[in-house]
């Protein structure tokens, strides 16, 4: 079984343009090294309801959620209640992370800057060393608390800022931890690429699909001017797997470029 | 009332962090200036249930949904089908896009290429002249399909390709045609900045926040090295209203600078 996880990206600055997510994507490629598949991925504002909605569709789905975003002492920042909302929990001040927030912020701490030591009961810190990860495990059995309906006994979330810099450094941190995420030993990717139209290569594909079900192939077709100036279409086609199907991305690759012949090539420098 | 949408990114290649997503960013950006609230942004894989399910989820929430991706001819491009799927319709070949597919084409089409004029029945062609952007009008005259249920009457789908430079190209055309897309006069956008901590201007901004229901503020801190190298920590903070509210962000944005004090600026110089 391929562990999956969602990311629920959180915050207005997202939704209006202002920001181009990086914390999506980083986390995405770090799931994909470790060879869990990402099933979905949702940038929702900064309201109680939204979050807390789109928190439990994912559970539902997945029982490893990672949120990005909301976690300061602003107005805009509700992603800790919501998540306590969402799965049926108190925010209860967390001894630990009060010494935290009193180391930083030293004898002139503000009431604000303490509601950031205001966790979901039950929240445990990780990667501590600076500001640590959030991560509560809604069927630890410190919890008294039932998961909500339709979540997994063994679903997790982990809690992860939303600036970028910060939020890299603790996926960075996450992953120091051994045994702290799922390693499924990612994906082998292969590579061929082609200047055929992706309609003249389609049925050659499908065959290759069909035969390899393990196999999870795509084809990208991307279009870069030449020497000339002449726009020109290189297909960029590629084939991944993960486990014990490993192997099989190579085979699929094999399989399609005998089924091209010299329309296709390995080489990525001629891409 | 403010008109809100939402965007349905579609494809594997968002998922496995290999393409960092541009298309949902500029399509937020151009959505923003015209006075739309993007409601929700989702990433899915491309399989006919994720892309479904999601669709009339976010059809639930709001009439104006764009599609990226998923489009071509290939067995990953899944996009049209499950449109069709999701809202009761059939699959229809459709004459103009048969046309403009024979044309780009040529005698030398496949069968695999003209699949890219099976359009759920009903779907329009809009900003033709070359690659035209697919809409389907859910509630319809022509259409005999009632929307699917909780899907409002004037629900609009817009089938947008997954390739950066097309999708961009397709948006900025339908930008071009009068009165396609809604328009509610942009936001006003005021700025301030300071090197407080959050946690010290959260009680004076929680008070503007309150005093300004209609504006929209964001609270975002920034770490950069200052010319010794040392990081500094700048908080934007940014007031956004549209509509007839659009004064108040002005109006919000001089009532935390009179709160700060000197502690605050508006020049995005000194950022």
């Amino acid at each position: 079984m391929v562990p999956t996880a969602a990311i629920l990206l959180i915050g207005n600055e997202l939704l209006s343009g202002k920001i181009r997510d990086r914390n999506g994507h980083f986390l995405a490629t770090v799931l994909r090294r470790r060879g869990i598949r990402l099933i979905e991925m949702v940038t929702v504002a900064d309201t109680l309801e939204d979050i807390g909605e789109a928190l439990l569709r994912l559970l539902a789905r997945t029982p490893l959620v990672f949120t990005s975003g909301g976690v300061g002492p602003t107005h805009d920042d509700v992603t800790l209640e919501a998540i306590a909302r969402a799965t049926g929990r108190t925010l209860v001040r967390d001894p630990t992370m009060e010494g935290i927030l009193r180391g930083h912020f030293g004898a002139s701490i503000t009431p604000e800057a303490l509601t950031m030591a205001d966790l979901p009961a039950g929240t445990l810190l990780r990667a501590e060393g600076g500001w640590p990860v959030l991560r509560l495990d809604l069927g630890s059995a410190e919890s008294a608390v039932k998961p909500p309906e339709g979540v997994r006994e063994n679903a997790r979330i982990y809690i992860l800022p939303g600036i970028p810099e910060l939020c890299q450094a603790k996926i960075e941190a996450l992953e120091t931890i051994p045994g702290e995420l799922p390693d499924a030993g990612g994906w082998a990717l292969e590579v061929l690429h082609t200047e055929l139209d992706e309609s003249d290569l389609a049925d050659a594909l499908n065959g290759v699909v069909a035969d390899h079900p393990a196999v999870e192939i795509g084809s990208y077709p991307r279009w870069t001017p030449d020497e000339q100036g002449q726009l020109r279409c290189v297909v960029r086609i590629t084939f991944e797997a993960c486990g014990d199907a490993r192997p099989q991305a190579l085979a699929a690759r094999d399989a399609l470029a005998a089924a091209l012949g010299s329309a296709a090539w390995t080489d990525p420098a001629n891409a």
